[in-house]
């Protein structure tokens, strides 16, 4: 991670991020199959929690807060902790617009799979796809705010905020 | 158009689409840069479009009601007459994943437009970024009903219920 961020990805090769993390080009291979892996490869157990959370969400809890609340856990259990990892990656991608690309495709697949859930829990289309839309809109925008920040706000603390903001502009019309 | 649909958009060659157009594979590339001109040679001229009728919005529209107009508008000045045009490119696009790749590219660059749009209206962030995004979600499904439609419903009409169905999907919470 830290030599994408020194070189640039383009410039940086599998041997030099493997010699880096101490490993040998083939054992990096056996653990990634490719560069983007090192960034993305997390995404699909992001999806699997999120999914999982929504699913197991208390049965009267509006869709919007179902998300909500799945998007806050995942703050709580997997991205806390990984403040410094998540503000290099985010660095790296802003930096490559491939990447980018890469990051939006991402969130949309987390989009299609909550809406997925929702539609599990019973709540029809077009509400399952829009809440799930609007929900990954709001943790984007919580995302990058928290990787900003430096006062120490929680992840899920700026995932409240971007959902009740969302929530106060939609009813304002 | 119709090639892609016949044969698959990676079988289709640009001679191949020059022909059936009645152009030489020359005059072909004075007007498209490539293949994917064709299917998203339009963006441009849609999100120049939404920008200019957000900008020129009533001051007191709030701002989701703003984008809902613009998007409704553009059903009715650009869409409605190119329904069979739409439906053809939508079946093209459903076909191959690096053309919904880059619909979705596409969509992203236009609710980060809408955004900028609402900013210049003194709209602040993130509300504006909210609002653009959960602007194109509810445009995105709208369009995917029009286009599946043939009971004749107007995009514009699926707009404002897609619009309206976000705003209870939020209030609900």
């Amino acid at each position: 991670m830290e030599l994408y961020c020194e070189r640039g990805y383009d410039n940086t090769t599998v041997e030099e991020i493997a010699g880096r993390a101490g490993l040998t080009e083939r054992t990096f291979f056996r653990h990634f199959a490719d560069k983007r892996e090192v960034l993305f490869g997390g995404a699909g157990a992001l999806q699997d929690y999120l999914v999982t959370q929504v699913l197991d969400a208390p049965a009267d809890q509006p869709p919007l807060e179902a998300v909500a609340c799945a998007l806050m856990e995942s703050g709580e259990v997997i991205f806390e902790e990984r403040r410094e990892f998540a503000k290099l990656r985010q660095a790296i991608i802003l930096a490559n617009e491939e990447l980018q690309e890469r990051e939006l495709i991402k969130l949309a697949r987390l989009a299609t799979a909550l809406a997925g859930a929702l539609r599990q829990r019973g709540v029809p289309d077009p509400v399952a796809s829009l809440t799930a839309e609007a929900g990954i809109a709001s943790f984007r925008v919580a995302f990058e705010s928290w990787v900003a920040d430096s006062t120490g706000r929680r992840l899920s603390q700026f995932v409240r905020s971007s959902v009740d903001a969302l929530k106060a502009a939609t009813a304002a019309n």
